[in-house]
């Protein structure tokens, strides 16, 4: 068995030479290979499985020895043609793979095509270790003694890992119910964050997004990548006030109304934890991190601070920096050792939810400039590429979240999310949210039977009236006319709506509606291009709608009305929750929090509020772009199946529950 | 005013360049001389002080202007000659001295001779900053403006200070409260702990000493050291248990026992934290830092570990390290960013008491073998010098606290300390706790009326069987004989009495009593004797008695009895509470953590129970030395007065509080 052989790991292309006799396990660390182990080459985690080639064993690497057959094979999956790297001896020369799902950092494949895969680079990790007994010969702490088991059976810098305080209470328990056997979790490299008796490898984290209308979380196994469980519920804030801007009036009317709403959002975690790992099957005590993202208010909020300030001028945030915080300090429930992260705001009115999308869409990665929105109550922008990237917040108000319409609601079944207005008889066909159906299909009805039309959300009050325009019912200056057209223009005092639904219960765009419209997307508009001004581009190459709305709304519409600047239209994306998606990437990836807390710093922010060009661009952008704008015509060719394709069941359920 | 000047700073002698018209506080700071200041230079805090010889001004240095003759003055004192070196220009050559109180790293004198003075080296020092207001061209939160502020005020590296989370709540409101002044508080140069409005020059310290009899704590000025506060409470666990053994048998008992141990120990910490600062006209909220002393069993029921390891072999305990721990995870109530530093463990049986003690004492500073002995129900036994210290505990039982002595009882006001009999007629003189008068002196009875004769506590059952021995009572085997000699000799079954006093409650020293002590000695010598062995020593340069029985017992008997090896006498030393002083050096002094953190890892323990020739050594010891032995002799000719030194009332009032 003496001499060496030449290895080479397949796909990083790792090579190097080592004595025959070495295991693959043993080979792969030497050459800083990336090959996953949970119980440090103990053939029981199954982590470091490589694949062999069928007629090597014996041959190049050593057969299958009982530690594979008789003890591993029966417990846990070996996939054919793999073997535990751990228990291979290398005889001579070979070529190993290591499976995507052997190595620690692990990539995350994305849904969307645009956005680039989540690398895995564990905040967390678990190290299986034998630990000393005591012995009064050396009088060593039971800390002591697991410290020396982690540094000689994992890593020389463990001898100097401290210890969560919290868990002293349990350490001595834990060693002695495991006979002297635990699985260690190590957070960041640096602080033992649990100790669990025996073997295990699973942990998980929660990646929280904190919306002022829906609280959502992700239940995710740390070490895979993989979302177990996913929850929203309204967030209990809403009894303080339905909006931001209420929320923080209760704040500054109310003693104590701040301290009441941050244990309403705290509690709502806590209840959306329970809910998913309860349907998940783990335990509460399995979460070992938390990440949290959300608007300036729901960040200050949740961390216990008074939102008051945010609510006047010069709107200074207590805190912009990421918060590295014990999850218990928070009133959040889960393992005692549990770590939260908060991720870093960018501004005074754009907070960590438009960090999160940032990281999630990455415009500081891309070579074209992006240009990301997400709107609320205020519109959260960033713009720009890997070169510069510019930030603010515009005050688009409610009325694109259906608040301040006539007719307006919260996206809910019932509401009007889709309208198509005929440009000659002036007749309107609309979808409401709870139906797949046209109201001219056969069979919508019945299929909105149980809960009829209510009103008409964001999206719906902007397809309205871009419609209305395409239509000729509005001018390019937002003036509803076109009576004597049709009897669905009917008059209002001195102005005009357009009755979209007739009957026992209207349903109108007034004029008025049509004003908040041209408001809160003339701000949006004036937002971005102020920073386009101060970017000195006059064009974007690509347009990330993100939240809620951001999703539901058409872009063409959206530049029909000129909510945001032309752009190629399959340039255009709903970022869908990127904030949330931001909020599992930091979950997931230390590189990450780093990444996102570079990004905050580096990007400049521009405050609309002081920004003499700021007035002039919202004046300029309160008409309707020009109907021949090619978008205009776009719009109007569209066939309405294409507008479909979204509509699956599947997305409509969540749909329904996730919507701002 | 152009050209340069020397000037030199006294006493330390640095000495420098600066141009003319520097401030002498700046001239200090740039030639790296330790000058406090708590306001950074705005004659405010008075911290700068410098002496001045009168006829400089004018001349050496700028006169008085306004800002210390009119704005400082009337508000703080300002010592005669002494000027606020932020506020005099250096003009030409010349000399500053810098007193004491001036410096940072000042000295605390400790009234002991023999031990080494406190060098202050606060771990929480205040910086009084000014703050940006928000500004909404910048958009940076008050957190950022206020790391900006200490980083420009006070030092560049300021500028990555983190703040404890539970400061986040408060932030806001106490910048404004303060106009944008603030004093900070800032622990181990890392994190921000506190954020007062406006200015401030006091923070608080504790530190404690968790006995299992006494629970007592200093109420310190962190920034002078000086002590505002003592208290001390009996420990509240004692309802689960006299002695340390039995609350151990308690937690093993009863499910639960020892977290209600944990709460009984941490309720007394805040008991006394109330009565401190209320003593001191403070408030609990100014309390920033605590320090924590006790044995193993303490120490881990504080930190909320349960004892029940250290009960049996092989007494492990569950950490020995440091714990750095916010004060509110012990459940301690203060400064929400206080600190809490608990001392390190040296082995199972030696304890965070025996470090604090080894700081305090300092045998690993010392050119002489120092025997550093803390008795309790184990002895804590330290025996070293610079080059090796080694450590180890011997099973003493409780005998010397006056347990398991027929009419043994704790230390308090009724029990016998003191005795003599006399060599010929064998009667008994004594003294008891709560009088200064010997039982023959006039008025004694008076004295004790209210509380009468109830026992003998551990230094007079020392007393009684020495001078029992000396009266030829007691053979140098131990034996109780005599009874030819006087009717105070009686006997009971097989054996003898001596009957130190008769009538209603007589007090009797019995065959077994003796052989309690003897018990006892033997296994603290047999401890001692073979921690000498292994330092290859026969003879000890210095005998330090620490706890309050060692503060207690006479020096001369517990050689009379061989408790101790021989030892000059007048290197034999009362250490009185080392432990607590221990406690109280490292609430000043961050480098005495560190200190004492490397203290514990280079010490040698040595475990009796496994040590084969301690049992030799044990057996050795059960006689009482020789009557001819020098000590021997010496304790009979010891006038009485000779006795009396050290029982001022108020040492006595402080001894009836604080015994163990």
């Amino acid at each position: 068995m003496a001499g060496t052989l030449d290895i080479v790991f397949a796909p990083s292309g790792r090579r190097g030479t080592v004595p025959v006799g070495t295991t693959v396990l043993d080979a792969a660390r030497s050459l800083g290979v990336d090959i996953d182990s949970v119980c440090g080459g103990r053939a029981i985690c199954g982590r470091c499985q490589v694949a062999i080639s069928p007629d090597e064993p014996g041959r190049s690497v050593s057969p299958p020895g009982p530690s594979e057959t008789t003890d591993y094979r029966p417990r846990r999956p070996l996939a054919a043609g793999n073997r535990l790297s751990c228990q291979v001896d290398a005889l001579a020369d070979l070529v190993i793979d290591v499976p995507a799902s052997s190595q620690v950092h692990r990539q995350v494949v994305r849904k969307r095509a645009e956005v680039l895969d989540i690398e895995v680079d564990p905040v967390v990790r678990l190290y299986y270790v034998e630990v000393a007994e005591p012995d009064m010969h050396r009088q060593a702490s039971d800390l002591r003694r697991l410290r020396e088991a982690l540094a000689a059976q994992w890593s020389p810098e463990f001898a100097d890992l401290s210890i969560d305080p919290a868990l002293l209470g349990d350490l001595q328990s834990s060693l002695r119910q495991g006979k002297w056997a635990v699985t260690v979790a190590v957070h960041d490299n640096c602080v033992i964050s649990a100790v669990w008796p025996g073997f295990r490898d699973v942990v998980l984290g929660v990646a929280f997004d904190v919306g002022s209308t829906t609280v959502a979380g992700h239940l995710v196994d740390l070490l895979t990548g993989q979302v177990l469980a996913s929850a929203g519920m309204m967030n209990p804030q809403i009894r303080y006030g339905e909006d931001l801007m209420s929320r923080v009036s209760y704040s500054m009317m109310h003693p104590g109304g701040a301290a009441d709403m941050t244990a309403a959002v705290r509690a709502a975690v806590n209840s959306l934890i329970e809910e998913m790992t309860t349907e998940a099957g783990a335990a509460i005590e399995e979460v070992l991190e938390l990440t949290f993202v959300g608007n300036p208010i729901m960040h200050h909020l949740l961390l216990g601070i008074d939102p008051r300030e945010l609510g006047v001028a010069p709107f200074a945030l207590a805190v912009e920096d990421s918060i590295r915080v014990r999850a218990e300090e928070l009133g959040v429930h889960a393992n005692p050792g549990a770590r939260a992260y908060v991720l870093p705001c960018v501004a005074g009115h754009v907070g960590a939810d438009a960090a999160a999308a940032a990281l999630s869409e990455a415009p500081h990665k891309s070579d074209d400039i992006q240009l990301l929105v997400d709107v609320g109550t205020n519109a959260e922008i960033l713009l720009g590429s890997r070169d510069r990237l510019l930030a603010a917040s515009s005050p688009t108000g409610p009325a694109f979240e259906g608040a301040q319409i006539s007719s307006g609601q919260r996206a809910a079944p019932g509401a009007i999310e889709r309208v198509r207005i005929d440009r000659d008889s002036l007749d309107a066909r609309y979808r409401v949210i709870g139906s797949e159906l046209w109201s001219d299909d056969p069979g919508f009805a019945a299929s909105i039977e149980s809960f009829g039309v209510t009103g008409i959300c964001g999206s719906g009050i902007i397809e309205a009236v871009a419609e209305m325009f395409l239509a000729g019912i509005v001018s390019a200056d937002g003036v509803i006319g076109g009576v004597e057209r049709s009897d669905r223009i009917v008059a209002e005092g001195r102005t005009y709506s357009y009755m979209l639904i007739d009957g026992e219960r209207p349903i109108r765009i007034t004029q008025p509606d049509v004003r908040a419209i041209q408001l809160a997307k003339a701000a949006l508009y004036a937002g971005v291009r102020l920073l386009m001004d101060r970017l000195g581009v006059d064009h974007v190459d690509e347009v990330r709608l993100a939240g809620a709305f951001g999703s539901h709304i058409d872009p063409t519409y959206a530049m029909v009305l000129g909510l945001i600047p032309d752009c190629e239209l399959d340039h255009v994306h709903a970022a869908g929750n990127a904030a949330g998606s931001g909020a599992m990437i930091a979950l997931l990836s230390g590189a990450a929090r780093a990444e996102v807390e570079a990004l905050v710093r580096t990007v400049e922010k521009i405050e609309t509020a002081i920004e003499p060009s700021f007035q002039a661009h919202f004046v300029a952008a309160m008409g309707i772009p020009h109907a021949s704008h090619p978008f205009a015509r776009l719009a109007e060719s569209v066939p309405l199946p294409g507008r479909r394709d979204d509509s699956s069941s599947d997305t409509r359920r969540r749909r329904n529950r996730r919507r701002a």
